[in-house]
């Protein structure tokens, strides 16, 4: 089983790589660019494959390593 | 109208971060986990409202700015 883990800072949260990217569009003559947010995305192969053991095992993984529950949030997407 | 884009490493690429995450893993007692690879995911906030040109805008910028055509994959979604 594969999952794929999204994450992505908390609104509010300042996001200087993002600023950057929308600055460079810009520059680069792309017009109409409101707002650039940038995150993580972690691709996991699993041995596990019951779909919600699985989700419960890579929900703790990104507690206790892949995210920062402070300031990011994530979100789960799990295929076989 | 909103795209998200996932920007992956070509698979045979070397992904150091990716190794770093499943020795972490290990290290932290979860077993099963086969390989991990990371990428970015980068979101658009566009003011195009129409799908076809949106997605050549954005093909072009992750050509000319988001990605590494050399070394990375990325795909395009695009929500309204």
């Amino acid at each position: 089983m594969k999952a794929r883990i999204h994450v992505t800072l908390k609104s509010g949260v300042l996001d200087p790589q993002g600023k950057a990217i929308e600055h460079a569009l810009s520059q680069l003559g792309f017009q109409g660019v409101d707002e650039a947010r940038t995150g993580k995305v972690i691709e996991l192969n699993l041995a596990e494959s019951d779909p919600e053991r699985a989700r419960e095992q890579v929900d703790l993984m990104c507690r206790q390593l892949l995210a920062n529950p402070v300031i990011e949030n994530y979100d789960i997407e799990l295929t076989t």
